[in-house]
Order: C-alpha cells, then sequence, then structure tokens
C-alpha cells in the first residue's frame, strides 16, 4: 500500500528561508500568520492529509462512483468522513475573509494546504477545491446577497461549488456555447442546457451544490462577448437560509475516466433551472477568469503532489527492493542482492523528480505569495508586480508543473518494474490520476497559446521584462559568490536563451503567428526550465546562508540536489531555443489530407 | 470508437526503395518473398489486423480475463475467434521453417505483421507473439524430439507458449531464482517454484501450454550460472502426439493490471510438474537470451504500433473537432470554428508523432532484416556485421520505441482534451496498454545497462564502430547532394555528439563505473536518436530518387515530416551529450538514508 508524507519541513524553509515570508506581515491577515501559526496550520494540515485522506485514495479508485436510477451519484466508502474531516477542520475557509467564517489566512498557506491534500488525495480533494473555486468567483463577482446566502455555508462545508463551463461541441472555444437563460422578470433567470465533464456536479457528500455556469442571455451578443455567469443552486435557498425546492438540475449520467474515480465527473442537465446572474451581464467570461486563475494554479499544485506522492513511494520501494549489486562492488554484502537505490540509473530517476519537486514547490509557493500581494497590499505599484507575475506565470505553473508532474509520476512507477503496472501497487494510480492535470482547466497546450498570445504581448511585455530583470539582477548580484557559482552561471545560460527566444519571436511572430503558435509549448516549458532554475539558485542562496550559521546535512543535500538540476535539467533550455527557432514552415507545410 | 489501418503503404515503401529488400533473394526464404508475396502477405496481414483484431480491442480491455474457480482463465468474449483467424491464417509459423509447418519467409515480414497485430489489439496479439517467442527458443536450443513434438503444434496455433523467468523475489536479477528442477531419473525433471507475471499463462484460447521455465537443478552452482531452461507442457504429451495426463503446474491467480486487460497476466503455481531440459545443463540464461532479444525487439515493434494507432485517432479527430480559428485567418468560415488540426500546437504534436514513427518503422525492418541475414546468410563477414548491428540495436529499439511510443499515446491523448480523459473514447486505453512496454522484457533502464555495459565494449566496440562508420560514410557520400543537405548536416551533428558520449565513456567511465550508469539511458537515447536520423536521411534519399522519377505528394510529404525530424528532434542529442558529461558526482552524492 503507498503513503503520503506531507513535506511540511520544505514548505517550512522555502516560506521562511527562501521566500522571507514573515517580511509580508503588513499585509491584511499576515500578522495572524506568525511562524508558530503557520507551523500549526501546516502540521495539522498534514494530518489530515496522512491520517484521513491518504488512507481514502486506493478504496475511491477501487469503487469510484456510482449513479443511482434517481440521478443522486454515491461517492466511494469513507468519502464522507474525510470530507467531513476536511470540512469540520476549517481548511474550506482558511484564506476566506472572516467576515464569512473564514479564517482570513495568506492564501500562500492555502496553496501548501492544497499540494498536501491532492498529493494524498487527489480525487477526494476536488470537491473542497472546487468549492473554494467557486467561493473566490463569488468573492470578487457576486453580489453582498449572494456572498451573505452562500459564502458561509461554502466555508462551513455544509455545501459545495462547482464551475459549468463545457459542452459537448466546446470546450476550449467557449464563444460556442449554447446553454440558454431566459429572464424570469423577477431578477432571476431560467437555464436550459447541457455542461459535461463537470467535477462533483452531483454527489452525497453535502447538503447542497451551488453551480457557477456560464450561459448566453437571450438575445446576446455572438461570441465570447454573449456570455454571461450564473449561480444555479441544487436546491433553492428560502429567504431564512434553509434549503427549499428543488432546482431543475440533474445530473444526466457520469464518465467512465482514466483515473480520479473518486470524484463524480458529471453530464449536468439544467432544464429550466433558476439562476441569479454573478457580475454583470455579458461579462460572465471575466468573471470566470477569476475563477480559472485560481483553479489553474491549483491544478499546478496537484500536478506537484502527484509528482511528489510517487516519488516517496518509488523512494521506499528502491531503498527495500533488492536486486543486482552496485557497480562499484556489493554494499549489502551481508544480503542476496544490494536495494535498487545504489544503482546509478535508478539515483538518476530519483534525483530528476527530487530535483523538480523542490523548484516547482518554491515556484507554487512563490506565486501564491505574489497572489497574495496581488490581493492584499495596499502599495499600487506592489499590486501590479505582483499581478504581472501572477499573470506571467498562471500558465507556467498550470502546465509546466503536470506535464513534468505526470512524467514524474511514470518514472515512479517505472522504479517498480513488474509492479509498477500491477494495481495494488497503487504506483498506476497516481499516473493515471496526474494524467487528468495536463487536460482540464485549459489544456496545456492552450496554457501556452495563452502566455504567448496574451501574457506575453500585454503591457507591452512588461511582466516579462519584470521577470527577465528580476533573474538578471540576481545573477549580477551574486556572480562573484563563490558558492554560488554553481547556480549562476547554468542560471545565466538559461536567462540568455529565453531573452534569444523572446526576441526571436518578437522578430518572426508578428507577421508571421503561427511561428508563435508552433514554438508555443516550447516557450512555456523553458520559461518554466528558467523560473525552475531560479528558484534553485535561491534555494541555494538560503541553504549556503544557513549552512553558515550551522551545518547540516539537509542543507548540504539541498546543494547537491540544486547541481544535478543546473546541471542535467536547465540545459534542455538551449534545445527548447532550437525548437522555437525551427518556426512553423515544416510544422505547417502538409495539407490537412496528406495527416 | 477508434479504428486503425495498418501502414501497408509505408512498410512497403521502407522495404522496397529504402532497405533493398530484394536484393537479399540470395538469403534462404527470401527468393519466395517475391515483391507480390511480400505485397499479398502485408495486404492480408492488414485486413487481419483492421478487421479481425481491432474491433476486439476495446471488449478486451473493458471485460478483461477472468480466472475462474478451477484455475482456468476465460478471455474475453471474441478473443477466441480473433486467435482463431490468426492461428487459421498461417500468421503463427510465417518465418517459422517449412518443415515444422511454417512458410519460412523473412522474419522482417513477420516484424511488419507484429506491428500491425500489436497495433490493432495489443492484448490479444500477445498469445500469438509469446507463443513465437517460445518456438524461437525450442527452434534453435531444442532437441529434435522436442521440435518435433511442439513446433508443428504451435506453428497451427493448437498450442501456444509462455516465458516464465520472474519470480515474486527476482525479476532482473535472475540469479536470485529459486524454482527447484529435481532430476526424475527418466530423463525429466521435477519443477517446484513460484512464477509471476506470466502473460498468457493460463487461458481458453488453445488446446496445450507449453511453458518454457527457467529452474535450478538441485545442486546447481549458485547465480547465473546454475540456471537451465525447462519445457514443461500444460498437458503431457503422448508419444503419439496426442494429449495426456494435466501437469501439475497451474495458474494460482491473474493481476489487475493498469491495461492490456485482455491478456492473463498469471502467477504460476509448478507443483512437481514434469519438465524437460532445453539445451544444456546451468545455460539456460544463453538459451532464454535467444528468446530474449527476438522477444525485445516485439516488444520495440509494440511501442510503434501503439504509437501508430494512437496517431490515426489523434488525426481523424483534429479534423473532425471544430474549436478555435486559425491564428491566420479562418479556413473553415463557413463552420463555427476550424477544425482544430489549423492550429500550429496540435500540428506540431502530430508532426512529432508522425516524424517519429516513420523513422521507427525504419529502424525497426532494417533490424529485423539484419536478423534474417544474421540467421541465413551463407557469409560469415555478412552475418557477423548483422549480428552486430542486432546486438546493438536490439536495446535500443526495445527502450527508445517503447519510451516514445509511450509518449506518443500519451500526446495523442493530450489532442482529445478531456475526452481523452473518457474510457470510452479509447486513448486512454492506448495509454495504459502502451505503458506495459516500457517495463517487461527487461525495463528500459535495464536495457541502458544491457547496452552501455554489454553491447558497447563487446568485440572491442567493434559494433558501434561498425555503426559510427556506416552513418559517417553515408555523410561523406551524400554531403554535397542539395537534396539531402537538410538531413546530412544534422547527421553529422548529431553523430558529432554520439562520437563525443562513446569517447567520454571510453576515458571516464571504466574508471569510474558510475559514470556509465548515470549516462546510460541518456546515452540510449543519444544512440536512438541518431539511429532515427540516419533511417530520415535514407527515406530521403529514396524520396528523391522517387521524386525524380515521378513527382508525388506523398514523397514531397515524407521530406518535410524527415525535415521536422532533423529541425526539431535530432538536436536532442545535444542535450543528452550534456547530461552524460555531467558525470555522476551530484547523482551518487547523496547517502541512501537522505532519500
Amino acid at each position: 500500500m503507498p503513503s503520503y508524507k506531507a513535506p511540511v519541513e520544505d514548505v517550512l524553509f522555502i516560506l521562511n528561508d527562501v521566500l522571507g515570508f514573515q517580511r509580508q506581515s503588513n499585509l491584511k491577515g499576515f500578522a495572524d500568520a506568525s511562524p508558530d501559526v503557520v507551523e500549526a496550520v501546516l502540521t495539522e494540515g498534514a494530518k489530515l492529509a496522512e491520517e484521513v485522506l491518504a488512507p481514502l485514495n486506493a478504496v475511491g479508485d477501487r469503487e469510484g462512483c456510482t449513479r443511482q436510477a434517481d440521478g443522486s451519484v454515491t461517492t466511494p466508502k469513507g468519502y464522507r468522513a474525510g470530507y467531513d474531516a476536511y470540512a469540520k477542520g476549517g481548511w474550506m475557509g482558511l484564506s476566506v475573509p472572516e467576515e464569512f467564517g473564514g479564517q482570513g489566512l495568506p492564501h500562500t498557506l492555502n496553496t501548501a494546504i492544497q499540494e498536501f491534500a491532492s498529493g494524498a488525495n487527489l480525487a477526494l480533494s476536488m470537491y473542497p477545491g472546487l468549492t473554494q473555486g467557486a467561493m473566490a468567483a463569488l468573492l470578487v463577482h457576486g453580489s453582498d446577497e449572494q456572498k451573505a446566502t452562500y459564502l458561509p455555508k461554502m466555508v462551513e462545508g455544509a455545501w459545495t461549488g462547482t464551475m459549468n463551463l463545457t459542452e459537448p461541441h466546446c470546450g476550449t472555444d467557449l464563444g460556442l456555447l449554447k446553454t440558454k437563460a431566459v429572464p424570469n422578470g423577477d431578477g432571476s433567470y431560467s437555464l436550459t442546457g447541457t455542461k459535461i465533464f463537470i467535477s462533483a456536479g452531483e454527489h452525497d457528500l453535502s447538503e447542497n451544490i451551488v453551480h457557477l455556469v456560464i450561459a448566453r442571455i437571450e438575445g446576446a451578443p455572438a461570441g465570447t462577448k454573449g456570455i454571461s455567469l450564473f449561480v444555479v443552486p441544487k436546491f433553492l435557498v428560502n429567504p431564512d437560509g434553509s434549503l427549499g425546492a428543488r432546482n431543475g438540475v440533474s445530473c444526466g449520467s457520469i464518465e467512465h475516466k482514466m483515473g480520479i474515480h473518486g470524484n463524480s465527473t458529471c453530464v449536468m442537465n439544467y432544464d429550466g433551472a433558476t439562476g441569479w446572474l454573478v457580475g454583470q451581464e455579458n461579462r460572465g467570461l471575466n468573471a470566470m477568469f477569476v475563477m480559472m486563475n485560481e483553479a489553474r494554479l491549483a491544478v499546478g499544485v496537484q500536478g506537484l503532489g502527484q509528482s511528489e506522492v510517487a516519488y516517496q513511494n518509488a523512494v521506499a520501494y528502491a531503498k527495500d527492493r533488492l536486486q543486482g549489486r552496485a557497480l562499484t562492488g556489493a554494499k549489502a554484502p551481508d544480503k542476496a542482492a544490494d536495494p535498487i537505490i545504489v544503482h546509478p540509473d535508478v539515483r538518476r530517476t530519483l534525483m530528476g523528480i527530487r530535483a523538480f519537486n523542490e523548484a516547482a514547490r518554491a515556484l507554487m509557493l512563490w506565486t501564491a505569495l505574489q497572489a497574495d500581494i496581488g490581493h492584499r497590499s495596499e502599495d499600487a505599484a506592489e499590486r501590479q508586480r505582483a499581478e504581472d507575475h501572477m499573470g506571467l506565470m498562471t500558465p507556467v505553473v498550470k502546465a509546466v508543473l503536470t506535464d513534468k508532474g505526470f512524467a514524474n509520476a511514470v518514472e515512479a512507477q517505472q522504479m517498480f518494474g513488474g509492479h509498477g503496472y500491477i494495481e495494488e501497487w497503487g504506483m498506476s494510480q497516481f499516473v493515471r490520476d496526474a494524467r487528468i492535470a495536463m487536460i482540464y482547466e485549459g489544456a496545456n497546450g492552450i496554457q501556452a497559446m495563452d502566455l504567448i498570445g496574451r501574457k506575453l504581448p500585454k503591457d507591452g511585455g512588461r511582466a516579462m521584462m519584470g521577470f527577465l530583470a528580476e533573474v538578471q539582477t540576481f545573477v549580477k548580484d551574486h556572480g562573484e559568490d563563490e558558492g554560488l557559482k554553481p547556480f549562476v552561471g547554468p542560471l545565466q545560460a538559461g536567462l540568455n536563451d529565453l531573452q534569444g527566444a523572446t526576441m526571436w519571436f518578437m522578430q518572426n511572430a508578428f507577421s508571421k503567428p503561427d511561428n508563435a503558435g508552433a514554438g508555443a509549448t516550447d516557450y512555456l516549458h523553458l520559461l518554466g526550465l528558467v523560473a525552475l532554475g531560479y528558484m534553485w539558485a535561491r534555494i541555494a542562496k538560503a541553504a549556503l546562508a544557513s549552512q553558515a550559521e550551522a551545518a547540516s546535512d539537509r542543507m548540504a543535500d539541498k546543494l547537491v540536489v540544486g547541481r544535478f538540476f543546473m546541471e542535467r535539467m536547465l540545459p534542455e533550455t538551449a534545445l527548447r531555443l532550437v525548437r522555437i527557432k525551427a518556426g512553423s514552415e515544416t510544422t505547417m507545410a502538409l495539407a490537412a489530407e496528406a495527416f
């Protein structure tokens, strides 16, 4: 049976030593997040993940969800208790303002908890995860009445949330959507249409389900400019807050998926369901984007979570499984064979996953911290810098952490040989579960297009120039630092490749947009590599500072893992640049029929 | 529902135009393989794959195999008819000598058929596939009596075969095996032990199952030098060839796997089962290696098969699915959106898979042809060259074609967005099925160690020097050829990286073997990239010659696809070289407890 241990110590190191989390204590909510509180929150969150959520992971995969004849959906055995523990622990509202029952703590902490929860049990963690996404949209765009009606119940976990975007004929291209909203004359609307791939659309974990639904109001303009956002509760809510009549929304079927079996993925039918507009008419996509940014970061976090849990179990197996002898002579001569962790190819695999995970965790927390600054700072310039960072890094965190998270789960599975392919060992589930994160909340190719088409050119390229300048400054400031030399040199090389690619797009993509499209995914990964390399350089700086105070094996090991990244992983930037510069000619030359 | 079309035209082009298959007509069996016969065989094989095997793929995944209370195993609905069609068509013995009822045709043709069969239905194709592997071992190492007893029935398909190597505590490290063989005094042995992961170990497709089993004869030396090979039929065979008593071998359980559900993966219990020695006492591993080489090539072919079928279905979806508009303006203005094949990032994905598949197919057929030459040539020098090639390329074909085959299935699945994650669309099955090929017949890390530790240094590096010289000669001979310039230049660069890596190992790995181990996987992929690049150069040469005779879109397209490979995929050699040269220091530095 696989197990999970939340990386509390690593999160604390990143927050305290690398990111200077406590320096933000002037931000709203941060004053409450003293070092003691942070450590207590993480420790409690770890307990929940390790002791409650992780033991339900395999059973969720085996049993899956069942749609009953009456349209209700039963979740796997134990899920209700697991969900209740999550809700009762106050985790749902960790960073929701106190006026709605939340704890108002930084979103950065919530992000760390999301990693723990999704690493322990991705399918189960999605029920609260979607609720948090729906709350985020209501917080920003909901009316005071909507906030008062829905948020406290959602914070409590009594009600959960969903996001309803996709329809059978439209996923990425939301302009094609057909779900209709007809005004009822009393301020409410009547919604009719079919939504698919609705995670947590129907289940037995909560009393009510708050659906956020995009639809087209009768007579609205075609395309994305005619989309509005609605809140459609499963049960209508009486003025006193109690539950009223069942609304005209139901689960038509659930999907049989490759993974995340414990999450119910529903076809939702809206048959004249009563809904209320959230935010402005025809501005639904804007409102949805708030939710999507948060959700995209959370999905990136899921990729890291699966990478981490797969790594931990591969390590345990590699220490335990005896097979062959070390190339340099027997390491366990008293046993029939050495544990496979002595083999360089096994080490290479484990080091590669770990070198990614630790930098990805730093990137995730750094980006979450920018989200907090963007939302909570009183300094407009600081807010702008933080929002620039968030916008630029959202597609990177989403796509890079899920692409690599999945690839790492596959690598970890490989350590097990034939046992990795057998379901009872649990590695297959990590692979199958991790696979979805590359797809939902905008498939990773869409993230690349978002980066190249929207985030890069925005405000004259201000966000990217800010990032390049920040990394360049770090390199300049630390170029003479002996201990950082193994980091700063490779980082400069990666930065040069990123600058070269950015320049190439400026010169070649405006006139020929296919050049941007053909290089988009490579550019996203190139930026991701440099961002991760920058994280390693900052981690190394912190580790060296810590070593100067008191030597520790843990910090010495971090420096080795970081050098592994700089030597073997960061140089991929050069390959990405070559591909980008190849342009789009051969990519686009064939007629469609020639495929 | 996914579909499959066997790439007959491409195989014919590679055989006839690229590899000069007909020039080998002096080899035994090749005279019978006239162009007409080759085309007829491929066309009939394609029909079997497309019309019989492919329609059974999804049902096999859904139903899986069931072990009944009496230890028998029931295969999915329709499998028996599918298997019978395979057997009755004479496919089992396509390249088995005529004296045993086979057709004695080149193994090269058999390899092409293996691609078709495994692309159409990997799980079903394994039953005949393992039978062919078992026949190969009996052909080389079996006594005349054993050959006469087993081969004709196996060629007919009335009996199937298996390979029994793995035990619970030993997969890679066969020296640890415990299964015991005690002489019965009448020339037979009594085998006792447990084997796991035995594909096709028990099923309802054939009258008898011929198990090839490695075991340790009582008193044999420890380790790999004390392993012998035995043939253990499920039913003992009477002197007249009819079936006698049930032997003491049974299926204890079947595994619940990530994929290939239609193949029964068995725990086999040997309880004093009667077996007969195949080949010499204590030389079982040598005998097994014959089987393993064939089997490893066949597994590489499976990787290509899954890559091809996943590609075909992704193409169909990309032409059909309407979403968004081309960056260069609407391509289907009469429709609500353009088909997604207009998007550069979709093209990039499809081109990448195709550029791999076509070169991998050439590499597979080239290697199979060398196997034929190695087995059938009367010229000793020619045989040696062919065997050198086979030995060197076996781990490359196995590991590169399965690593990339799986990665390509994942990429193809990605094209489908959310639908790719839903089982009914079939893309998940391709991914789950393709995953096993990276693991069985020696996990891919083991292939890398085989390459670096055994194949590379063998005979003073003769095989590798032969390969480097062949590619270098091609580059020299065609350096001035205008049409080949986009191929020859990048090929030379890749070759330089391969030479650099080989040199680096010579200088750094003998004294410090961990340097070889830490770079093994990168070296394997580096060699694979150069081999694929060389295949593209040869394909381009053939395409240009064909174009000179009569211009065709198909050949023009091939040149574009090949350039895509040279521009975007082959340059990965530089990254592989960087990783190799990083050595093993950071890889091996951490204490095992630090993981």
